[in-house]
């Protein structure tokens, strides 16, 4: 068909996803620019295939400023050696590039976030392009998918897994042994509300199975959060199946926790300057002040508390100081 | 003179330093801009004058993405009253007020630090004007400046105070002493290299008594940074006399440390994502390795190691990822 | 269906349309930022419901520039208690939100004129996604649509109602009874060109009865402008039998003009600085001098005489003086 | 002196001011350019010389949003020739020639208001290089300087002349019987507050009798705006005996008025969407309501009335509905 | 059909393709600007209509920074009258007019490169919905495309004409036929890669025959890139009978070449300031040095020798010295 | 003296002039950035120091966008070993190191031209405190330099040497002497305009023997510019006894010519395309044409053409087609 013919992806690369053994190359994503008119966008993926087995799509760097999955990813990509796994891994550790160099949660070549383009459009613009691609060439021959995720630049989380809750029983549960499996503190199992564009659900609903997390952020490379976006990793490979051994010995307990409803997200009513009162993790009751918004211009005008709608455990904070309205200050999970 | 003349400020205010009580008011710094010809910055000043005494002048926000002393500053100007005080207390919680409101270090207006504009230019840009009023009109009528910091969006420090080294060991004591009383984790003396332009050393050169601290930062406001904000805050104007009551119960041992030399800076020899090795405050060895620096480019390249160059304690880390050839990505101190 | 299902607006709210009485709160509209990663536009919203009757949908600031709406409906908004009407007024004072925080006629997120964005698409960008939510969720449940527009930054009105030529004679009729209780000076019934992808035509292509209009402009809230604006939504509700009260006594005769032909577009042949040479509603002959365009980088070139092409009234002119090839300099109106 | 030499100006032209007759030719402002290394700014000039006799220096467009005067000038550069005149006339009728031609109070290459920037200084950026060619360059050479001024973007005027008060009350009659021959309905008498680096007071330091204006605005090009230029011009150069014939018979009665105080001033006290209350001219009282300030970000929240602060007529108003904090949004003169 | 009439074009013009004689006006595209609501942009368009006949479609400027095709383009709107053609001759110089206008590849208003979003998008931006006009209006009406491109700002040609490998083994002899007429250096016939969104492709998919070319670039009017522009314009029209004479007596062998593989294209691995070895035309080896990319941020680092993959002619260099990872340097052209 | 304390450079390095031996290391420049506050720009310098004899400052990229002289310093600063030299040598591949990196001839942090900064202030923005770094730091040291320049993005030249006229007969000399060695085709001995602030009249007021050079250019790294450029310095190094050796075989005939007056630089006189019609080279005679300046938005206005104002032969053509208004086309030379 016509149709079809159009829908053609436009990134080309040299990789043989067929081909035993590893490969490390780029997808060239094409993207003129005024001073380069045949520019490509160069994105570094490693696939290691040892034959017979699932195919494990690992992405980090879906937003350009979550850095311990990249990281951990190029880690990953470097030491792992075709014996060492079964089936085939496929390694992307900053799939959104351009905003990976760019250090930022958006791409500097079309100011989209990645995770809301999905499943993409050849004819749309970068993001869209390179959607598109993971749509229609990774995701047909994916069986399970981690995109690794942290808070980034404005936000700080307990280290955690997410998922979605979903209709098929046996998929939730095999979801949920992965991301126990992955070993973080939490599991948060999230009613998504606005997700038709983002990549897990793109996942879901072409039956990949699939995990994301929130490992760290508070606009750095958190210690703790790289330290468990390379356990988790190295756990999931193992739990299936690919990696010889075992998990490894740390016998974190994670908690399955959940988002039960818009009284766990604390919002900026107004523009501000946020002070929180809270750390991460800390248990917190409902109605108790979140932290108070400061006017710095007018200095003698009173702040405005901020207040937890919800009873839980503060997941994520805001990670600085100005907010405007309807930013989300501060997370709350409760259990499951 | 002529000259003299030429170089009278260019900012006007109601503001009236020797009327008695608490005046809450702006200066104004005419700033044209394309759609309002005749517009000013309005920067909030308090001024809190309760007859003979000292005259202190508190200043936040000079880097305006340094959160924590213009809420403190803020705090104060609001609850502080005339009758509380002795002498003069002249706050201004957002000196650098167009940074301030963009939460960025340098001003939006002309994209400069004010912190490197001092003593000021009348017929320079914005921040030239700014701290040309500052030196010329605030300076002549202050005995002590309290010039507050933090580490902003991109870097974290230990709590401290910080001072140069001065060659009058009457002032230097004086100042030891003010920043004792301040009460922060560290108080930091250094020899400072690029000084020639910052409040600090303008305020020395005209005999004005001078402390600046290091309070948190990390692109957020720092829970406990805030805290040692507004204790050292209440401590410093009792510790000179102007606040009634005695210093806080708090028995902080603030410990006198130094930067001995360059080798405490670790600088990223290139561009790259760099992930940290410790903690703020932890203890290092000379020659350790202080982090990696990744390549997203390219995760086949193997990442560099940066070392300390100087054995001492992990005073500021780096507060982002992503780090350009040059920056420092930790700082340590010693003892003094 | 699977199609349907993905057409699903983004945008999410509080707001209950069917919940009896006066509710004011926001539509959250997501729209990530690099320093706020689940960030969201807030659109302020007022429905007041009091049962059955027509439901009319009142929106202002589809374009930023054009203040004249913003405020009269916001005052509406304040002032309109749900014992006041009879049925359901839907109120958004400042549609297009972020350009109308910018004082722009388009955001500045996207770039994008929102009148040029209907019937939208939630895949795309922030206006696509604002006027998809327009067109699924509020058309379907309005009988009327006012979206009331002024002449913003580059032209002015003389203050008039506005419609396109309908294909049906009792839509036709409903519309221009409407207009003419709005009461402004002129009421312009168009054969609209470019105007596959605006509001008014949405709302036709749904059934819904729509007026707009341009009330006043010039780069500024005009004092008649806005008069005409709060008397015209007032006689209109009344007309629309609800609000209690007839019309006010104004008893401004309404005239019904057309914009005939392209002839009566004067428009600037090429870049200059426009003179213009008539008042707003100057009454002006075919081929008669509409004003001249002066070249300011050559003094010593003769002005570009532009000629009105049409006989007419003057309705709108340019509201600044530099103008790009193409720019209309110069509209008039006929008796229809 | 080596000190003067390197104050020499960078600014060349052809431009012969002590020849007899007519040049039409340009200023050449090296400005290097990444596309254009060696690249100038060239800013129109004409020069008519007709020997013996008062140099002119006529001035327009020093901000380039302000078009009266570049119209007119334009004009009078084309229309007068050397037979028409005594003495020499000077006539730049775009003064900040790329801040003209980009429609815009300042220019876009180094966002200066070239009207803060006088005496100028030839080490500076475009707008200092240019300042201190007038300054040292023409200055001395003319003995009258009519710098043309109107409202641009964000202000709009009753037609005016203005002057500053001038301690030498020969040179302040000579000043007023000029303002006076110039004929616009004003004659504003001002202290001037921040003059230190404007064009008149540069005039005044140097002896140079200077005049200026505000002729219009409204982001247009306002049609009694350019009448009153066009007219004062040419009665300025006849009372200063450069033109033959006499004044216009237009009996314009120029009333000299003041603005006494800041009481004169109504500022904006917070940013807001200005709503205006009374048109160009109206007599007003001192506390009456100038206007309110609407916030379109919370149509719940009452406006805020603003007042005036003095009694008198409204001389200007602002130009558009946005303002920022300390923006003036309408200014009073009364009685000089 | 709805989907039909919503598809319409947004482009509106007083051409009338069906009218004999020649016509020179302009095509309007719809583009709201901030200072200018109902602003247009205006594309200039010379139809020449001789009755009976072809139509042959021309067009340059589809990346503005391609000059010979729109100085010749221009040059032949010019100097063709009615009486010197048979059929119909559509020019358009600049296409691509905003691109065009600010001398870059691609366009300022949308960022896109209008080679890339063919066959179009009427709800598109302005590259989108201008490529819808030339799909839906011009192709229909078209039977021959002469789409002339150059190297631009990036990249430097030996002066070619270029066309795809077609299945229809007469449409292709057409095309070859074309080319040979057209008479440069080379013609480049390519198994094209990234076609899905080009100009040529949407011409093959609608049956209209169609050449491109490279004739010169480097950043600068080519002077031979010009002559082979003109030469092969006027031998084309003779070619297809549409212009009364032979082709010149210049008997250019032109070469029929290939780019046979990916090996001929040499790209960047990293970035880095780019210095060839070789200049255009020269006869290269399989795996000889292309040039070498040096590191200006460590002179102390061996540059990079990058090679070609394959023997060939040099047919393009790289138009600049810096470069990205992934950008061509190098582009080689074998026998056919 | 205070005011001489204040002019200390802000630039720090570890290098030590006086040290002998091989080093490569940085200079460091003072930098904030809103991302990192500490921050340096860090600017490569090596220096080769085999004890008596002469200084020798060798700089390139003076403007980012000429790579000739960046590549060839960078490869001798490699290459070059202690034993090689007699006395000092200084390399500086990319003194405007920020411009460099972007490719572009002036810097992106403040948009400033090296070049016309010196003798530079420390108080200023970048560029004014590199310069005075070279100035303060670097001149006192130094006995000759060589500022090597090529024509960048926008010009291309005849690779030439160039020098002022100079007042001291045996300086004179001695410079053309040094330029003679070097061996270009040109030396060019120009009376210099807009000189009061460029890098060789700093030298010539500080008495250091100074040439420079425009060697290649045209928006590329030019083979034969990258050649002269290597040679020359090689030759000059040996001319001064700093390198053992004889200059090369090569007996380039260097004629020496001037650029006599106005007359040779031909002027765009308005904006438009420039379509050259002489290669660099020519020899052309005064009143011929030197090319047409085309209007693409009005492609029925006949181009306008530019004519020589001198004989001579064309020594710099414009590097790219759209032109300013007052942009340089082409620069003649004659015999001196």
């Amino acid at each position: 068909m016509a149709k079809a013919k159009e829908a053609k992806t436009r990134v080309f690369s040299d990789v043989d996803y067929e081909r035993r053994g590893k490969q490390a190359t780029v997808l060239r994503v094409p993207q003129s620019r005024n001073d380069s008119g045949w520019a490509v966008v160069q994105i570094p993926i490693t696939v290691i295939n040892n034959g017979k087995g699932k195919t494990v799509l690992l992405t980090g760097g879906t937003h350009g400023d979550e850095y311990e999955s990249q990281i951990a990813l190029a880690e990953l990509a470097r030491e792992l050696e075709t014996g060492d796994v079964r089936g085939r891994v496929i390694i992307i550790p900053a799939l959104h590039f351009p905003a990976a160099i760019n250090g930022t949660r958006l791409s500097p070549i079309d100011n989209k976030d990645l995770n809301r383009c999905f499943p993409g459009r050849p004819e749309g613009s970068f993001a869209d392009v390179l959607a598109h691609y993971v749509t229609s060439v990774l995701l047909p021959i994916t069986d399970v998918n981690l995109d690794l995720h942290s808070g980034g630049r404005s936000m700080e989380f307990v280290p955690s897994t997410t998922a979605h809750v979903l209709d098929d029983p046996a998929k939730m549960a095999e979801t949920t042994a992965l991301a126990l499996a992955f070993g973080a503190p939490y599991h948060v199992v999230i009613k998504e509300v606005d997700s038709g564009y983002t990549f897990m659900t793109t996942c879901e609903r072409r039956g990949v199975t699939a995990i994301s997390s929130e490992l760290g952020g508070g606009n750095r490379v958190s210690i703790p959060g790289l330290q468990a976006t390379r356990r988790g990793i190295a756990n999931s490979l193992r739990h299936l199946g690919m990696l010889k051994g075992k998990s490894d010995g740390d016998d974190t307990k994670t908690r399955i926790v959940t988002v039960p409803d818009y009284g766990c997200y604390a919002f900026a009513p107004q523009p501000g300057l946020f002070e929180p009162y809270h750390a991460l993790g800390a248990r917190v009751r409902k109605g108790e002040a979140a932290g108070a918004l400061h006017f710095i211009d007018d200095p003698h005008r009173q702040p405005v508390v901020v207040r937890y709608g919800h009873a839980g455990e503060l997941w994520c904070t805001r990670g600085q100081g100005p907010v405007a309205a309807g930013d989300p200050v501060a997370v709350l999970v409760a259990p499951a």
